[in-house]
């Protein structure tokens, strides 16, 4: 095992970073692209010291969350090295294009049919999952825990604890290779929903706080374009795809075209969902659903093929069939394998930054401690139960995978505080939930897996 | 030939773009990170249209920044819609990323024991390179088209003459897949140490116009330190990398672990450079150099080993032995593989934005221009007749890829204007020359390699 090697070597690249940056800030030199690409090298290495974690059966996300909660936090010791991060506004917008890869990584890796497949069942789990929390945060959190407040701060807690994250879900499936299984394709496709349903729920609260009401129409209209957004996408990809597939099978026109079409189109997508009012990913995963039966020959495959049927030709013709049949699967790759290295450089950027935001120092106060633990129940009540109408499938890993609020929810949070209804401490709870929907999902999920893995054996 | 169906499908992606955002812009929508995507989608996709120049035998490079100084200049038609790009800070920082990578890239390619040969070679190019051009812009250039003006403006002037780009020969050496001949090793070689003499020139000039004057002692620290980035990096990088290379060939923690250290290292080097004064990509040329001997092995290969071996089992001796031949140089690849389409995304962005920081309309004053020529025929000369010293090789290459002023020439003239002895009139003049020394370095490039590979055929 290499394994403490890697790890001393990683770790001197980290503390000769974070020396260097310290001496820097000492040296009062200006902030300039040098220091963001210092920044982003502490993160990578900091990452895939931390995604060391699968060694003991662990996703790697959450490793790279666990360490953004300590490289965030190292200021409660006095360790302020690593602050310029938080208001790096280019590792922010980093971070931002490391979720919109990971979901189009997610999209090209999904099957829309599939996802079909699985449509109604989404749909269901989707629908639950948004009620169930909405009613029980509006309901029951608000007038137990929080007496006499604003009926208003109880919409928007129960809004808060709608959107599922399904960033933190789908890095989870895709680290234990079960992006494929009924239930991944269950929990994405409710995911992307309830992003839709989170996002009309949010408009409308939004409005009613600020407006003291709102029309039917706004709702419809609301609810219209993001339905449209989607439904077109996979309409519009399906009939697309197959005459997009046939023309990037032909085309030569030197390495990088394919993928940089492929990704343009990724980036467009996530670009026209932000538009529309959609969350950027939802976009993203949508192109990535649509190119998804394109096949991309890659170019130095081909020459695999030819130098391998080349050395066999003096060969009897069974060994030459096995050997056809041992290439075809390199013989052509997918957009995925050059999308991969992008997401290797990004995405981690996306966990790291997302661990950092939360602040442990609210840890540390005893009564929002216990209004977090109620909201926190709460939040994993109502996603769980919306596993229950999700068919013959593992009803506690799709419960489970819907949990996460993460980056979405602490939107929600922000939103709510900024129009004066949430209140600090109703803040600092709900950061405290997400920090452990987060937290707690990957490994609850990786032994869920696990064990169905070891009963179907 | 698809070449009509791909030109007409990349057209029609980036009108879509366009009109997006011009639509989003006259709805007054704030600028978000969506926006941006949409930007780099765009870029990307105009380079990719661009780089078609390929067909007709010219480098891509030509076309990216052809493209980019086409949409840059589209507002003197009243066309506004590209004009954000310019000022969104996110994509000047990707840009300057993107030559970051380009240069550890070619650090890669690069290999040190061959930079080593034409180390003497490449010194003395450089050194002809910086004090031609230098002199003639002080003592002919300044006096024969300015005189009466400052001699410090004709001390500027000649600083601006002196610095390499080497990024844009580098890509057409690279488009042209001749990183490895000898002409290509001393360019880069005297590229690297021009940018560290002309930094020298550069902090002496700018000492010398703001103090007046400037002591031996100065000059000497400035060149120190620069010399000892670059002369540490090499020894440590020759005693490191063999240790690093055994270790990084036994680590098996996961895919993109390698990929992650090295590109890490890339940038942790750029930050180095950039903390020392050099310029960052002096710093990610550095650490590709020292990274060169290493080998990663890349895992999916390592399946398509295991599945032709198990293949021709049964076959005879001779078709083995052919396999392995075949399969050898498939069994394992360098980091370059991976870091490929990181550039294939980030790229592009810089010389589409070089091609957008180009004015055209400084091309209509007749007087400007004629300055402008005059500085180009220097810069062009200055630089040919290093390529005299640089030994048995085409002296015409190295003279001619010695030539692009690019991005380092236009901040040698922005410090100059800053410090109030560049004036706005021959500013324009010095940016026409980087424009001539950029647009036209390519072809002819391009033209003196193809008559070289003929001649030695």
């Amino acid at each position: 095992m290499n394994f403490k090697k890697v790890f001393s070597f990683s770790l001197l690249l980290l503390i000769a970073g974070a020396s260097a940056v310290f001496a820097s800030e000492e040296g009062g030199v200006a902030h300039s692209a040098a220091t963001t690409f210092l920044w982003i090298a502490v993160i990578l290495i900091a990452a895939k010291i931390a995604s060391l974690v699968e060694k003991i059966g662990q996703p790697a996300v959450l490793g790279e969350l666990v360490m953004g909660v300590i490289l965030g936090n190292l200021f409660l010791l006095g360790l302020h090295i690593f602050e310029p991060i938080k208001n790096d506004s280019i590792i922010a917008f980093l971070s931002e294009l490391g979720v919109v890869i990971l979901l189009f990584q997610i999209g090209l890796e999904s099957n829309i049919e599939k996802m079909k497949k699985v449509g109604v069942r989404a749909f269901l789990v989707a629908c639950v999952g948004v009620v169930v929390p909405f009613a029980l945060g509006v309901y029951l959190v608000g007038p137990l825990f929080l007496p006499g407040a604003d009926f208003n701060s109880y919409l928007f807690i129960g809004a808060t604890l709608t959107a599922t994250s399904v960033g933190i879900t789908a890095r989870v499936f895709q680290d234990l290779k079960k992006l494929q299984t009924k239930e991944a394709q269950i929990v994405l496709g409710a995911a992307v929903i309830d992003d839709v349903l989170g996002l009309i729920i949010l408009a409308v609260v939004s409005a009613m706080v600020t407006a003291g009401g709102v029309g039917i129409g706004v709702i419809s209209w609301i609810t219209a374009k993001s339905v449209l957004f989607l439904v077109s996408s996979i309409v519009v990809g399906q009939l697309v795809a197959p005459r997009l597939g046939k023309l990037f099978a032909k085309i030569n026109t030197g390495s990088g075209m394919k993928f940089t079409l492929a990704i343009s189109f990724g980036l467009f997508f996530a670009f026209l969902a932000q538009k529309i009012g959609l969350a950027p990913i939802v976009g993203a995963f949508a192109a990535g659903l649509v190119l998804d039966p394109v096949h991309f020959k890659y170019f130095k495959d081909a020459k695999v093929v030819r130098d391998i049927r080349g050395a066999v030709e003096g060969a009897d013709e069974r060994t030459k069939k096995n050997v056809e049949e041992a290439i075809e699967p390199h013989s052509h790759r997918h957009v995925e394998d050059l999308v991969e290295p992008v997401g290797l450089f990004l995405i981690p950027i996306f966990f790291v930054m997302t661990g950092m935001t939360v602040k442990l120092d609210v840890l540390f106060d005893v009564p929002i401690l216990l209004v977090a633990l109620g909201i926190t129940v709460v939040a994993f009540v109502g996603k769980i139960v919306s596993g229950l109408v999700a068919g013959k499938v593992n009803k506690y890993i799709v419960g489970f995978g819907m949990i996460p609020r993460g980056e979405v929810g602490l939107i929600f949070a922000m939103m709510g505080k900024s129009l004066g209804v949430i209140s600090d401490e109703i803040f600092s709870a709900i950061v405290i939930m997400v920090i452990l929907s987060t937290l707690l999902t990957p490994p609850i999920l990786a032994w869920l897996i696990k064990r169905d893995d070891k009963k179907i054996a």
